[in-house]
């Protein structure tokens, strides 16, 4: 016997394990009580294309569902996508209740509580909302902006350095940060990079297992911004191991400042179904990302070293002034290995959101 | 009735509060034990001349102390200073048994365990050797180097700059980290910056309650790193607030590189009971501490923001390429207000500790 609260906690981190392999779709966990409260079934959403949770989760309890009740991380679907409408399944499934944390943003897939409760089922919502929205921030995000969620990742000293002065960096981060950043990959739908990076580093920006090399089987699309098309032909991101997308003018159009339009890349990558964006630099990118108000939340991973010379982190962010400072808010800080490891989200400046009318 | 072990926490959190007040002389903390292990006097040497922690405990107990035991963080002094040698006194107050933490490391004071054992006590050491030592680092390694000991405080932004482009700076940090810098004052002797601070920022470098400018009793001496002179006489760490001394070339002769040698300075500093000095910056000085080996500490405090472009927090510490970055190890990290506060010590180099020699 589980409370409704634990069951959400439950159904939380079941939602967990679909990252990195549920875009264009949102991770779901679902949990299902019997009418005695013991838990019948549960699922995640596990791959677009493949059963929602809600569905996972009936077909494990078959009729032991009937009188109880769903508790779910996100609103159960209204639509026949390639999975026939969760809301209808669970009024055939007999469920009398259903516990929801989040309500569907988008309005193909919303509706589906209306239509629950039409059928005389119970609907609370907003249970643990904040815990769930955070597990789907990313899609919450790309959904509300039609872009990806981007998280710009770095590396650097404790004085902000990138490389030391004669250009080496490798490796400024620990074993395990490295094996961190791969576990971070491994959640994302691309992985973005500079072809300043491409042609200084040569990176595979693969997910693999550093001991050994192995593969992940599911690989972000590699996405190398390179105006000019000068990623070289040998270079490892164009390797078999993952899918590549070689952005050039070509590709997505000229920005403001005649190299690749952000904006543009970025609307291509959500028509692709990306939702989830790795931005692993180098400090020109990154820098381009962060004027044009592309990156919602920073990873740094800050090695305990001292340089006092050699490139920084990030460069050209459109500061010029202390007074317009980008600013953040540190959401997670860890000790990885020897490193000490930052999570910050980029506060919306007022003029990202335009106040709405009076109406 | 406590533990000795309870003793010695409490004796370390006593001694902790001399800090600051004390040098040329160690922290100490001490607890007096009654024959049933009740508390009947605790003290903590304050300052510099005044009666030692042994002392004011022993005062406090008077005949309670007979047969008792006496928990003390460093080894009771066998030398007559400005106070008589507290293991005499102790001996004369009929203590049966003392508990010390750590040694005491320099010839003139050390003894006093031994002539405890000569007179019948039992004397136990090495109880929580690590936190006293800790509570004690600055003036132990102050000892144990002959110079003070250093520690280097900056603060930046997220991409390790510390100003803007246009050069502005204030306020990087939030008014919870700059509070908290003048706790962090508060507990040295000495705080050293370059003359290149003083005229880009005409710093006060005062002890003082930044809600109302009060200054506190006791302020560090201040001292500006200037090889010729040119401190501006306005400049207000001239002011009457505290003492300041300007080390030009003429006072602590020429370094290698033309300017203050800073083992002089440090040795001077030394000279003048000076064991723990925080060096405020700026990157340029820093960097020549750090260069020379001349740094044991490092406190930051990263503000959550992004600029990009502007200085960094540290320049030219004679690191050429990612092998011989300066390496530290993180012993804190904290959140300040909205800031992320790390302590972080330096990693000996092999070469700073020559190995020794067979005998
Ligand atoms: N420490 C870390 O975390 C980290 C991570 C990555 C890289 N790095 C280091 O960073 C260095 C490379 O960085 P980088 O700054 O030289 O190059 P970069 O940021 O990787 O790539 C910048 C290049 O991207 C292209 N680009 C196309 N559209 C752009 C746009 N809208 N905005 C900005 N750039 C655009 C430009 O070249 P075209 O005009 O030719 O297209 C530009 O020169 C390497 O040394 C690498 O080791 C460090
Ligand atoms: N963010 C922070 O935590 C922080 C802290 C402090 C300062 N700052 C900023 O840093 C800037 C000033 O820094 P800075 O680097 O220009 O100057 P600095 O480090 O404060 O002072 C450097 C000067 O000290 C003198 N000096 C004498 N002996 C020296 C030696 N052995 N090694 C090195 N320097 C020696 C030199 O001038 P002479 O040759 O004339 O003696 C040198 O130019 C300001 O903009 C300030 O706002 C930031």
């Amino acid at each position: 016997m589980v409370t409704e609260d634990e069951a959400m906690c439950r159904a939380i981190a079941l939602a967990a394990r679909g990252l990195g392999t549920t875009s264009p779709n949102p991770v779901v966990g679902c949990l299902l009580l019997g009418p005695d409260g013991e838990v019948v079934g549960e699922g995640f959403h596990a791959y677009a294309g493949g059963p929602h949770a809600e569905i996972v989760a009936l077909a494990q309890a078959g009729e032991r569902a009937r009188g109880g009740t769903c508790v779910v991380t996100l609103e159960p679907c209204n639509h026949t996508g390639r999975t026939g409408p969760c809301s209808d399944a669970l009024i055939a499934a007999g469920v009398r209740r259903v516990v929801i944390a989040v309500d569907d943003p988008t309005p193909v897939a919303a509706g589906g509580a209306a239509r629950l409760r039409a059928a005389g089922i119970h609907v609370a919502t907003g249970v643990r909302r904040q815990e769930a929205e955070q597990g789907n921030i990313a899609w919450l995000t790309a959904v509300r902006r039609s872009r990806p969620y981007v998280t710009w990742k770095f590396a650097a000293t404790l004085d902000g350095r990138s490389a030391a002065a004669d250009g080496t960096s490798q490796w400024i981060s620990s074993a395990e940060s490295r094996a961190d950043v791969h576990v971070l990959r491994s959640t994302v739908d691309a992985i973005v990079v500079g072809v300043g990076t491409v042609v200084a580093d040569d990176p595979q920006l693969t997910v693999r297992d550093l001991r050994d090399g192995t593969l992940a089987i599911k690989q972000p699309l590699r996405v190398v911004v390179d105006s000019s098309g000068r990623t070289p032909e040998n270079a490892r991101v164009r390797d078999a191991a993952a899918s590549t997308w070689i952005v050039t003018l070509a590709a997505a159009g000229t920005g403001p400042d005649g190299r690749v339009d952000l904006n543009t890349l970025l609307t291509g990558l959500y028509a692709r179904g990306v939702r989830n964006v790795l931005l692993e630099g180098g400090p020109t990118l990154a820098g381009a990302f962060l004027s044009a108000g592309l990156v919602d939340r920073v990873i740094g991973y800050i090695a305990p070293k001292l340089l006092g010379d050699g490139r920084a982190a990030l460069v050209d962010a459109g500061v010029g002034t202390i007074a317009d400072a980008l600013e953040l808010d540190f959401t997670d800080i860890a000790q990885i290995g020897g490193d000490l490891r930052f999570t910050a989200t980029l506060r919306q400046k007022p003029s990202d959101h335009p106040p709405l009318k009076e109406t």
